[in-house]
């Protein structure tokens, strides 16, 4: 058996969590569980990472919470922006005319970064690495082990794995140096699964075979691949088609459809549809996933007439089925989780999968957080990962199906253009109204915005058990509200106090694992009372800060955890300031913050000093008039003022009134779901 | 004679340009000498870059100048935004209460970035040799030549320089290795110093020696210092002071005054006044540039109180004695040109000095670029360096002359205090409106938007010569204007046509050493055949664009100097676009880019398909009711358009109507500095 170098190396036997493939959605899993301050081994089969083509697209709400990582600047510094869609379809009077423009991400979803940003997949990979290998250097030193630049071990193919409940690190995963073949194997607490369509772990848990369907065995892949056939590159080109730094839709008169995309580097994605055409024996020829880049070009340049498109350089160039499936089960012993395209896959030309695939580990990863640290309640939280994230896909797939069609069919209404073409233009191709309707509600979901969970115990939705059952009615989810529990967080703007910086108020509080607990705090003399008597209810041993508390010493995260000032607390020697690493408190005043004194109010929310605000700044989606815009747009009155929960991944959790009653159900909610100390295995 | 050793790289003999100095000022040469191009040879007496403390402020101007090279998303990413500054002073009730608060940059200052960026001058010096090394990679192989990273040798002394115009390299300069004593010659066309307020360069040109007042010459530095001392520390603090992460300034009723700095990686800047105090005889005692570290914290501590001051770590401390100084002349022969502290220098403490030495470098590049590629009139052009950056330099010394006094002396109306603590927080302790006019006053200069040019042949203003002698009257400046030439450009938000993606005018085109000229094409319909005039304009032979051109082959930068885009132009083959390099037109229409098409405008405005915008964003200054925010806030008529002239360093140079009028205007306009290719040079 040939051994590896002795400069390389080498897995040690026991991980916090294994994580098996290293795309996208296996990076982001290490990035979050490094920042928890787990040990965790990386794998994956390819030497280095993806050199071109592959997934491109990061959508707003992807941007949205990789922006509190900084990761996004860095992607954004080298991606292209996508802000619009044009549609070409025949006309009376043209071989291919533009119908319509519609934005990418329409004005009425409120993000910060409106555009769909595109930049290939090995760049995104590398930013993450990088980000990981510095993160890698807060690790306490039971938690570090050596590990390749970024944490990922390569080329390494995994065997197989098994999990025994009995055992400490109940996970045995065995791989095997791809080179080398040099076999491992190591045990851990968690294996993660985002090892691709064709994953491997779903086939050791599932206990199928390959030829048998995609290795169906316990965990079956529902849905079915349709015969349409596309053709994918990453290419250099010059042509006189006057969209080609816009995203694209053309659909040819009788030669199929191709998708432009413009990329980084000078780059063009083309998705060319490889229609079925004449072959030199005068008989139909139909292409199949062997069809080469020539034929692709050749049907490109057929779809563009009567425009030019001449080629350069290749970057990338790929063929594939459409087809939309899902994975039945996304785990069997919430031990070793599946997600990414190991559980989902369809057609590419949507721009979701790699964002969808992401944010599957984002969701999972504080959710094992909080199980092992011992503030959670592992029965309850863990099927929550399946129960959300199945869903999305779900939605993803339904979704991708009549969009994939849309592509592949000819444009619908292109006969009934009218020979006006000034009309034809102007109005669109398509209906309009229609089109304009359906456009929106895609977007919104493609932005990824419109991802939505459903009730369960963290999100206390009106039809929620906690909601339904609770005996004081109204006090969740009070009246007005604008903000909506199992969906994202409204961004805006606010002025800190401590510095007077205007910031945004969601990426205040970074991917550290905590609950933030925003309490919109209405007009400064108004409130008051509610302040105090919050205060007093943080204080109570019978408070969530208090039942809900870690062992002594363990945080959420090896970063973004501290509330450390340059500040001499005014206590300071009588009162530590007893922070739980799983709750940051935000406190937003509807009153400008020249007109309070952060050292008036009461110590509990005095020692969150970074995370006081004044709701003073302009918003073009509230107005002008609105004095508190934040307050405006959650629907938060500024004379009674309210809290607002946000999970860890940014989703809504739970909203009450600013008063005893809702002091409660916060008590209530995250009873739900959260233990005491006493679990801690970590 | 001990020599360097053989890995070492060594100079050459001869250059472009040589530079000596590489703080901020000089890297912000050496980064647009690359940049155009250029041969550089760039030295420095230090071993390493700064390691802590100096200059750290960079101001709203600078930033939006460095924006467009990228640098200062870097910088910002590293930095701490000041945004507000607290006003602390004794009230009839408190020892120290805040009696004021104003924002750093007020809202009535249009710009992107509106704080103070503060970060130390070592991560600046940093960040820009990392830039200047990524532009070094483009220069051709006859202007590349092998230098240490970011292209400075250090450490190497400068000795002395002389001129001979009779030569082709005109400068030769002598310096020696500091640490093997190697002596060196270099020739070169100009010689830029940069070397501090202790200048060797203004030594060597001026003839003067040391213990000669600052070695006065043929150039005297004119000013004087004053007695006051203040210490000055990069500190870690821990305080119960409320505004510790503000700006701040602080008068005791008795122990002098302090300014408080937040800065970045947990430290503050405090510029501690060493007033004289009572000695351990009784005595008086004056502290003079020898002051300890420890004086300074007591002295800081007694300012403080009543509030608790306790120190950390001690990056940097240093002492200095208020004084404002200005040479008399920047240059003697146009060969050898001083700026930054050789030039000024003055108090520290608003934060201009390096922001202002580092535009000297940026206005003075562009213009030995158009010289020595040939196109501009040497006599005209070089003597506009002294005379534009001297006035600027003359305005920052009486500002800093009025401010340092304020610092120095007791919040004048302290006394005048009522007793009503709350009457006199509110109203601050100062006259309110005197003090809030002084403060714009003093904000809009110091943000760097206040510094302006005076008339001359680059800023067309109704006293220039030209204007003045101008045949027809009112095509220069004409009615409604909203812009000054000599002034900053004001930013704005438009639609780029080619990919709909929202972008900032003023970054469109980066540094790259050309006139940008912006057609302001008002309503798409309107405008038809004041775009086909200019077209027509634009191909005759004696237009300045035409007129004005480069040797074949000669552009005016090695980056940011392509208009190659993907697209086949429908006139390929039959006519190649004859870019001028030194001119750049940006095309703005006032009507939505979705109802008019790039492929039905003018070749020559086809022809810079990157840069045609439509005028359709929202922007908060202009308001909802504008349709066109751009034209509003530039005071162009949808109905009539116009062309703003804004020269490479973001100045407005001339701005005349969009009619043949205004074409000849601009003949005029640049006639008056630029030249034709038969006296290229480089």
């Amino acid at each position: 058996m040939p051994h590896a170098t002795k400069s390389e190396i080498r897995p040690e036997a026991e991980y916090d969590v294994i994580i098996v493939g290293a795309g996208p959605a296996g990076c982001m899993a290490n990035v979050c569980l490094t920042t928890y301050g787990f040990k965790v081994l990386h794998i994956d089969n390819r030497p280095t990472t993806t050199e071109a083509g592959r997934a491109d697209g990061l959508q707003p709400r992807t941007l949205e919470e990789e922006g509190k990582a900084s990761l996004a600047k860095r992607m954004i510094n080298q991606g292209v922006r996508v802000q619009e869609v044009s549609f070409w379809d025949p006309s009376p009077t043209a071989q291919l005319a533009r119908t319509s423009r519609a934005p990418s991400c329409p004005d009425f979803i409120d993000v910060c970064d409106p555009y769909t940003l595109l930049l290939h997949q090995g760049l995104i990979e590398r930013s993450f690495l990088d980000e990981i290998e510095a993160r890698r250097a807060h690790l306490p030193a039971d938690k570090a082990s050596p590990a390749p630049h970024g944490g990922v071990f390569r080329p390494y193919e995994f065997e197989t794995c098994s999990t025994d409940e009995s055992q400490a690190y109940p996970v045995s995963a065995s791989f095997v140096h791809a080179d080398t073949k040099e076999k491992f194997t190591a045990r851990a607490k968690y294996l993660l699964g985002v090892d691709g369509a064709r994953s491997l772990v779903r086939r050791a848990i599932s206990g199928g075979q390959p030829g048998d369907g995609e290795w169906q065995g316990k965990i079956r892949m529902l849905g079915d691949a349709s015969d349409i056939i596309w053709g994918v590159m990453d290419v250099e080109v010059k042509t006189n088609f006057p969209d080609i730094m816009s995203k694209c839709l053309i659909h040819s008169k009788s030669d199929g459809s191709i998708m432009v995309i413009p990329r980084e580097a000078g780059l063009v994605r083309l998705y060319v549809q490889l229609q079925a055409e004449a072959g030199p024996d005068g008989k139909q020829k139909h292409y199949g996933r062997d069809a080469s880049e020539d034929i692709c070009k050749s049907r490109a340049r057929k779809i563009f007439e009567p425009f030019k498109l001449e080629f350069g350089k290749t970057a990338w160039f790929s063929v594939y089925q459409i087809g939309q499936r899902i994975a039945s089960n996304y785990t069997l012993d919430e031990r070793v989780f599946l997600g990414g395209d190991a559980t989902h896959t369809h057609s590419p030309k949507a721009g979701q999968g790699m964002n969808i695939s992401m944010l599957d580990m984002y969701s999972l990863a504080w959710k094992i957080n909080m199980v092992e640290k011992g503030v959670a309640d592992r029965s309850t939280l863990l099927p929550t990962y399946e129960q959300e994230r199945k869903s999305i896909a779900e939605e993803l797939l339904k979704f991708d199906k009549a969009y994939s069609s849309l592509f592949s069919g000819r444009s619908p209404k292109s006969d009934q253009l009218t020979a006006d073409a000034t009309k034809a233009k102007a109005l669109g191709a398509v209906d309009p109204e229609l089109f304009i309707e359906t456009f929106k509600k895609n977007a919104f979901f493609t932005s990824g915005c419109g991802a939505i969970y459903f009730a369960n115990p963290l999100n206390a939705l009106p039809d929620s058990e906690l909601v339904k059952n609770y005996s004081k009615k109204g006090v969740f989810n009070p009246e007005g509200s604008k903000l909506i529990a199992g969906q994202r967080l409204l961004p805006g703007k606010v002025t800190r106090a401590i510095d007077a910086n205007l910031v945004r108020i969601q990426q205040e509080v970074k991917m550290n694992g905590a609950f933030r607990i925003h309490v919109l705090a209405g007009e400064y003399g108004k409130s008051k009372a509610q302040i105090a008597a919050l205060d007093k209810f943080i204080d109570s041993p019978s408070s969530f800060v208090n039942l809900y508390r870690p062992k002594s010493g363990v945080q959420s995260a090896i970063v973004y955890n501290s509330h450390d000032t340059r500040h001499i607390e005014p206590e300071r020697g009588q009162r530590e300031p007893n922070y739980n690493p799983f709750f940051d408190f935000l406190y937003i005043f509807a009153t400008p913050h020249t007109e309070w004194d952060i050292e008036d109010l009461p110590y509990n929310a005095r020692i969150y000093r970074d995370n006081i605000y004044s709701d003073d700044v302009y918003d073009r989606r509230v107005g002008k008039d609105a004095k508190a815009a934040l307050h405006t747009k959650w629907g938060i009155s500024t004379e009674q003022g309210g809290i607002v929960v946000v999970r860890p991944d940014g989703y809504v959790g739970a909203q009450v009134p600013l008063n005893q009653d809702g002091f409660e159900a916060l008590n209530a909610y995250f009873g739900g779901f959260m233990s005491g100390s006493q679990k801690a295995s970590l």
